[in-house]
């Protein structure tokens, strides 16, 4: 079993998930798959992957069999397993617990060639119910204290396999970046008895030039302090605290959204490799009967998304401060974004959410 | 000129170095260089640099001209000025400042093809004499808050230069990953009346696994939550603050050990790419008459050098939460290295550091 350890310093977790017998240098195995067979997440080779989690397929189909439209299994080389202890333990200065916890992939579609960026919005909305039903799921183990839900598109953005894919983690602390946007949030709310990404949302509604989209329930934009060109945050309108809280509708507009915003990220960086990041609440499952640290969390949090291009390099100056160089004006981003986006609406005789095989 | 953001909700700052007039699809332009012609860094190219910093070449000897061993030159595409004021100023909830700052090429050899894991550790001596001295200087600027000196070495770590390089930025803020480590080392000390640095070196001395090398002056181990396989920190066993208070014998001892780790990392990862950066104390110098708020670092601060090779991606989990997979436990790469150096040492008629060629 893996082991998660912390950082004495940064309060910072690490799994460290070496096999056993492993020589150190053979790590590169490891990330790899069954990239030169057939393709295990494919529609037909179910009996490749192991058994289904969740799926949405016709009623009464049989589990692990053709028909889906999206498939949720386990990782087959999970980081961390779900059967165990935590088994919280300290060895001198050190802190230390055994790898539980959850990493599941989420098949986005039966096809292979199948790109989000390509839409139907439809299609995206299916994936998105997906994450919204592991989530809450997972969240009924009062173990798992976060689920991070993410998206690593090419394999420069560290995806090893093809096939269209999310994948979940769910781990049994919450995370140090996680635990710093819900202080900072928890204490702007107890001083102005307001959100603080409401506060953000309205500012940025307000100045403009940041604004990429703003639909009926959500707004995306280029983040006043983007690190990457063309990063984007998707912020909910209404405030609420958890991703798995949409319902019908505004599941239908995210999708709308997410789909604007990738499928303009093509023509602007040449279908670039990202990672996107779902930031919703922690688990506040109560444990041991005693209410979650975080009971309030519904005051003082807003979920969002935060989408970021891989076309700039991290290097020493950003693992060594934690400062990024961008250089790439966000406004010069969202106007990019905002117009394009008013192109295709002009351009297009089926309106904005056309179907584009490509870009 | 460029601007410093602030993120209002994770305290990090970005530098958006967005060049008037460019299209924001341009900005892959920005960090390439004069790699299709001459190497502005060799020796015989001196004009193509801008004029020289800091150089170390024979006593009496122009600048600008050859003859030189390391020479200190200010980055051709800075992301930071020298010239002007800090200005630091609000944009309703957002804070930014001008981009003020230093952004500085070591140019560690009059060759294009010197690695500094070929050694010998002399030759590396006189590039840390040059980090040292080139701190010393920044911060006497008391604009300058933070010096970060960092190696990027290879494509995949960053290095747009093959010529052998490090890179040094100054920045008017001290950025955020530093305060936490200054605040949790300072929390330390009041607590225990320690230096939390210390009391981690005299843990891992006493267990050893993690140990690669321990000299005379200088520990260099695994971190027990490494992030990286072979991820390696070198820490000096005397309690100090500064980077800069290094003296010649500490040097020399230095740059044996940042010699050997960086040699033996060859046959472990395949010559690597890899980031090394030196985490030293913020500038202590008094801002209009009044003690820096970190005035007592001495006690609590202890500097050290991270080598982080860059062998794993990093994609959406890592960038969620701030965790990290490590697929090699840290005591693995400890031991795999250890092997490497005692094998040396028992083959080499020179001894362990002799020059050797290639790995």
């Amino acid at each position: 079993m893996s082991e998660l350890r912390k950082d004495p310093v940064l309060d910072r977790w690490v799994i460290i998930a070496a096999e056993r017998g492993r020589r150190p240098t053979d790590f590169e195995a490891a990330s790899s798959s069954d990239d030169h067979g057939p393709c295990p997440l494919c529609e037909g080779n179910e009996s490749k992957t192991p058994p289904e989690i969740w799926a949405l397929r016709p009623r009464g189909a049989l589990p692990d069999t053709p028909g889906w439209q999206v498939r949720v299994v386990p990782n087959k080389f999970p980081a961390l397993e779900i059967q165990g202890e935590v088994g919280r333990r300290g060895l001198g200065m050190f802190d230390l617990l055994n790898g539980i916890g959850a990493h599941e992939v989420i098949i986005e579609a039966p096809e292979h060639d199948w790109k989000m960026s390509d839409g139907p919005p439809e299609r995206i909305e299916q994936v998105l119910l997906a994450y919204q039903q592991r989530l809450t799921d997972l969240y009924r183990d009062a173990r798992l204290r976060y689920v991070v839900v993410f998206r690593n598109y090419g394999p420069q953005a560290g995806a090893s396999l093809r096939h269209p894919h999310s994948q979940l983690i769910a781990v049994p602390v919450t995370p140090k970046r996680i635990k710093d946007k819900l202080s900072v949030a928890r204490s702007y709310y107890r001083h102005k008895e307001r959100c603080i990404f409401c506060d953000i949302i309205n500012q940025e509604r307000a100045l403009g030039d940041r604004i990429v989209l703003d639909t009926a329930h959500f707004v995306a934009m280029c983040p006043f302090a983007a690190r990457f060109p063309f990063e984007l945050a998707i912020y909910p309108k209404r405030h609420e605290h958890s991703f798995a809280l949409l319902d019908d509708t505004r599941r239908a507009d995210l999708a709308k959204v997410l789909y604007l915003c990738l499928h303009h990220l093509r023509p602007a960086l040449g279908d670039p490799p990202y990672n996107y990041v779902i930031n919703t609440s922690p688990n506040l499952t109560p444990r041991a009967g005693k209410p979650d640290y975080w009971g309030t969390l519904h005051l003082d949090y807003h979920w969002h998304i935060e989408i970021m291009p891989r076309v700039t390099r991290i290097a020493g100056f950003e693992w060594g401060t934690g400062f990024y160089i961008n250089p790439v004006a966000p406004e010069d981003s969202a106007q990019f974004l905002r117009d394009a986006i008013a192109e295709e609406r002009q351009a297009g005789s089926e309106g904005p959410l056309r179907r584009i095989a490509s870009a």
